[in-house]
């Protein structure tokens, strides 16, 4: 089990130009502690350029706040068109060079490998993934704006993925099992610790 | 007439995570003189937030040896797939934020925009384009490889762009005739004088 040590925060990052999410949690024990959230945005009056200047500078600021020990990031879908796909590619590739630039490993995850952490299932609704954000984080109520809740989801993720993935390789090591199941065997372990606990 | 002074010069950028072209280019009275071109190479077998951070290194590098007036990158067009959108995004948002943040000018050109700055036809061939930036750079041969042709053709249409609008602006004004020859008639005036200037 865990040792209880207070883990060093992990970074979540949705990326987008007009709006960039992002979510910090660290562990402390069992529990999941929201230490900040909210969003990055940059002013459609202005140029593109300066636009991506200004996330950069917000971006590189907030790495230097936070000092995670790792950054979590919404791997880009190829299905997505591809005007979306060059607006959240300019503002990731900033994300992801300010992080290297600092020593700080990524890991990209795809939407249903964040469902399937935060949820338990690959496919739950948006709002389900919210709802479980505030529920894992002790909020009230879903963070709000969704894209906040989107890079908490992240770095939850990426708090859970790690030592799940290694328990589903022991679980496969002894039993044969198919693989797949370890996260949600671990969200749902997690939600029967964090139920317990309260 | 241009008044012979030696201009600041203008950095194209043709942006890549692989390789990232650039050209750099200023004007001495009607003469085109290449400061510098070459390409940005990141090494493949490197993760993704590495090799954005070391294109983002050079890019800035690049900037603060050169300190060009301008900044003139290709648009990317939404026609590409996805995959190459995200790439090209990525490299291209660092190029962007990097020159927003010293305070120099962008401008995009979109590939028809550019060939038809350099060879006078918008649907001019690939090679067309670099035997002209040879030719008008005063190179033996067209540059190499074409990633530093690219770049170099999207300083010399940012270079004639600006002036070629403003005559074409002129000449319409007294004229009243269609717009869109401005660029392709500087491009023959300025190949007229080259010729004539040997």
């Amino acid at each position: 089990m865990f040792d209880g040590a207070t883990a060093e925060p992990v970074l979540g990052i949705d990326p987008g130009l007009s709006r960039c999410g992002y979510g910090v949690v660290r562990r402390d024990g069992h529990r999941l502690v929201p230490v900040a959230y909210g969003v990055l945005r940059t002013p459609t009056d202005l140029g593109l350029a300066e636009r991506l200047a200004m996330l950069q500078h917000d971006l590189e600021e907030l790495l230097d706040d936070v000092a995670p020990a790792a950054l979590a990031v919404e791997r880009i879908l190829f299905q997505v068109n591809a005007r979306t796909a060059i607006s959240v590619g300019q503002a990731s590739g900033l994300a992801l060079a300010a992080a290297a630039r600092r020593g700080i490993p990524v890991t990209h995850y795809s939407p249903n490998e964040v469902k399937l952490a935060v949820t338990g299932y690959g496919g739950a609704e948006k709002a389900q993934v919210q709802e479980m954000v505030a529920r894992l984080c002790h909020l009230d109520a879903p963070p709000s704006p969704p894209d906040a809740a989107d890079a908490l989801a992240l770095a939850i993720c990426h708090l859970w993925a790690a030592p799940a993935e290694r328990r589903a390789a022991d679980a496969e090591g002894r039993a044969g099992g198919g693989g797949g199941g370890g996260l949600a065997r671990a969200v749902a372990a997690a939600l029967a610790r964090e139920e317990g606990s309260r």
